[in-house]
This record gives C-alpha cells, structure tokens and sequence, in this order.
C-alpha cells in the first residue's frame, strides 16, 4: 500500500520505532509513559471492519509488541486500547502502566500530564525495541 | 473453571447477559453508554499472558461482539480496551460511541457520568444480545 501516510497528529506525537509486518510502531513523545502505538497499513478505521487475516496480523502484532514491552519495562500492567475518537487512523496503544506514573490508577487517555524525551533517552528506547521487533514471528504470536 | 467467579465489582456494577465459549458477557449498568464487557475464564489478568488458544478465542469473542454491536446499535465508533487497573479480574471493554454521549470525544473509562437503566429497557438489550450471541461460531471470527 504505497499510498500509505501516517495521520499527521500521530507523526507529530510520536517517535518512529519501525515496521512490523502489518503496522509501524511508534512510541509516544511522553516521557511520563512507555507508550507505543501499531498503526497497521490498511484503509479501515475500527479493528472490527478488517478482513480475518488482517485482525489475527494485528493481534499477533499486538501481543508481541506487549511481550517486548513486558520484557523492556516490567511494567505493573499492560494496557492496550483501540479507540480512535480523536485520531481516526486506525491505532492500537499498547501502555506499560506503574503505580507511580501521573495516571495511575486511571487510563492514560486524556491524562494531561506530558514531557517529551531527551533525544538519546528516545533513542535508547527505540533501539532497544528495534532490535527486539526483528525477532517478531508472527506463527508464534 | 468451576470456581470461577465475577468480580464483586463487575457483579454490582453490570448486568448479566450470557455465556460465549470462554468468557462471560456483561452489560454496564450505565444507561449513557452501550457498553459491554467480556470476562473469560482465566486466572491470568492480562491478554498477554493468555495461552494462544485462550487468545485466540477472546479475539474471536471481542470480534463477535463486536460486530453485534455495531449491528445492534450503529455507533460512530467502537472502543475497545483491557485495563485493568483497578479491577484486576482480566476483562475486555467493547463500548459503542456516539458524539452525543458525556464523554465524547474523551474515552469512558474515568467519566463521572451514570445513571442505571429501566429494568425493562436492560431487559430489553440482554434479549437482544443474548440472540445474537447464540450465533456465534469461533471460526468465523
């Protein structure tokens, strides 16, 4: 899908991480969260409306995405969210939650708390990451 | 899972609608909003550390429901999310959005508004989603 383009909010909110099979992964420019997004590469706006091999792409994508996550972070809890209100390009959050982060217990939607990275703390993250995301299979996932 | 049970918290705060072949459906008792939840019979309280199969099947089960809702309802969007934070029993929220409800275009999760359904008018959508939760067949979602 040449004609593909990221919605111009979630370019400008997010650092790129890289590509997965079906979505690029973003991470969110708040330093507060480890906060990702899948934006897979199709023309749908609700995971609901995509084609059976699109949705079980998206899940394994989904899970493995939380898996790296998981094994990055140790966050407390992983929160993951399809909602799209706002955005309408079709995204996944993937959160790792803490009890000590500015939201906690509630959801990071709307929480107004924000502080971008440092560039070489987003890096490390983002290489990090990178390097897992090549692992991704999706049969396993 | 024969000692399986709800959460106090989803049992006060729901109805009860039905059985799908892993997880129980519920109604929130909030009349502003069309939303629902799955609780599936698991000890793990994340989606992620489900097995494959267990996943696959609440994919499948947040698939159907999903689409009911959209067929039942015809919201602008579907919002979906597994949080968690304050109620740890695994569940999956599958909400129907209008831009006319409290909380639009912010997400549910965190909006002070409520007010209970007419017993009759609760009734009335349990009928309608028990129905259509009979049809559900795992390979096609």
């Amino acid at each position: 899908m040449s004609d593909f383009s990221l919605h111009p909010r979630l370019k400008s909110d997010c650092h790129y991480v890289g590509k997965m099979e079906l979505s690029h992964v973003l991470l969110l420019n708040n330093n507060y969260f480890r906060w990702f997004l899948l934006v897979p590469e199709v023309t749908e706006s609700q995971v609901h409306k995509l084609t059976m091999p699109q949705r079980a792409l998206l899940h394994a994508e989904t899970h493995y995405l939380s898996c790296c996550v998981e094994e990055a972070f140790r966050p407390l809890r992983i929160n993951t969210g399809a909602i799209g209100n706002i955005v309408p390009q079709l995204h996944v959050h993937v959160v790792a939650r803490s009890e000590n982060d500015p939201a906690w217990p509630g959801v990071v939607w709307g929480c107004p708390e924000s502080r971008p990275y440092d560039p070489s703390e987003a890096d490390s993250i983002i290489d990090m990451m990178q390097a897992m995301l090549r692992d991704f299979d999706p049969k396993q996932h």
